[in-house]
């Protein structure tokens, strides 16, 4: 599955991928509902693996990149397929508009530091990608300035996977209607109202060239070091599968094993039992 | 049961409570295992709704405090507990020994930089707890200092408070003999060799100085806004649903509810349908 939504280079039409698709997937919904849950002791295994890595010296991570217009899932990823795995070894960093402080300093200041340790799975919720996306869209820095950008996040990317960290970069894609329907389920139901903002239909109403700009950024960034996946999304349990599938892939591409011990094991049990302390 | 796992006032003797006792549950493993996972569905309604006030301008957050010798479970804990809840709403701290730059500062400047944000739970794994524990058995800093920070800590923890932070502070407590096989258990296997130190050995060298630091330390930081629990921890699935209970005995004190809509819900949903921008 994980190969069918990789991106393939040049230009991207986003209009002719089918957003309630299930590529790779031929079965219903039940059907992946139970392969998911299936890769939670999988995800689980390789997880902690990179995480004991991590704390045995070594320097990789992985980095999972969510973007997408507004309802398109990012939030009921992270609950459905990114919890999943041990929550003592996932960092998420939900992406704001940037503060004063933050747009005093460079675009990737605030994301470098959000970047997770080793052997830890970060998870970027937006991300330096709306630094060419909003701010393309509403002119919230001037063309050069966004033509810099797509440069400057491919010379960033290419250092982190040098040092060690492999990124999942993932736009969730969903058709208009679909989210007139989650917006309007949004209002309907009091205890999702917090989730709603007016500017939500100002946004909306950019929609096509919110896509012209998704489609200009993936198709300036999708380098082989971090390349792209378009993710249909209208369907969340496809969506859930997909990104699943796809961390499960990655992580099984890194490999991960168990650490060596650095110690003389023999000599520690010897210790533990025959010298006890605490005898 | 959480009622039962609060520290009373004064001296604390925690040889009298039971490693392996279920203060307040009468049930046997699998009757704990299904109480926990029943408490899945509150744990999330009640975070949710923590989450949307956040959002919604509230200052209310939870901040979970974990101690405890080597192998007590914390890191199980969280994935087993903590792990119920959407990781997109809880930031999770693994304190370490202090860096260079942090041991620069006050011993509660990193703690302060790690408080979780408004609507969070927030999870300590060790704490500025460690600066009177470790700090004492292995003095680290001479006896006044160690003075100075329960008054300190008391004075943050209060602080804290009153900006609407719950606390929830707990010491999961095993006995020897159980660290001991849980150590053994390291060794045997090894996928966990990368868990073991032989340092653990020394550290559990000092099991009885520890002891008495937890001790002093629960006493003198004992405090109304802020109580101590201590969780009986020899059992795994008794520690997990103790934790839970806890968590979800705070999440109902503090009864968090759905932000109103600050805008014109019929108003929002007749642009959204009416004026639809991408008809």
């Amino acid at each position: 599955m994980a190969a069918s939504l990789r991106v393939p280079a040049g230009p991207v039409d986003l209009a002719s991928i089918t957003t309630d698709a299930t590529p790779g997937f031929t079965g219903a919904k039940k059907d992946g509902e139970v392969v998911l849950l299936g890769m939670g002791d999988p995800l689980a295994d390789l997880q902690e693996r990179l995480f004991a890595e991590g704390r045995s010296g070594g320097s990789r991570n992985l980095l999972l990149v969510l973007q997408g217009m507004d309802t398109s899932g990012k939030g009921g990823t992270l609950r459905s397929t990114v919890g999943l795995m041990d929550p003592q070894g996932v960092r998420i960093t939900s992406f704001k508009a940037p503060t004063e402080e933050e747009r005093a300093h460079d675009f990737l200041w605030r994301i470098a530091k959000a970047l997770p340790e080793a052997g830890y799975v970060g998870v970027f919720d937006r991300s330096h990608y709306e630094d060419v996306l909003i701010a393309r869209v509403r002119s919230l820095a001037p063309p050069e300035e966004i033509e810099r950008r797509y440069d400057a996040i491919n010379a960033f990317e290419a250092d982190l996977v040098e040092g060690g960290t492999t990124i999942v970069k993932c736009m969730l894609h969903i058709s208009p209607a679909e989210q007139k329907e989650r917006l309007l389920a949004r209002l309907n139901h009091p205890n999702k109202h917090w989730k709603y903002n007016p500017g939500d239909i100002d946004e909306r109403s950019q929609w096509p060239v919110y896509q012209e700009a998704y489609e200009l950024a993936i198709e300036r960034t999708n380098t082989g070091a971090a390349p792209w996946h378009v993710v249909p999304a209208d369907r969340k349990w496809y969506r859930n599968l997909a990104i699943g599938s796809l961390l499960l892939a990655a992580l099984e591409d890194m490999g991960p094993q168990w650490p060596k011990a650095d110690f003389d094991v023999a000599e520690e049990k010897r210790r533990l039992t025959e010298e006890d302390p605490l005898r």
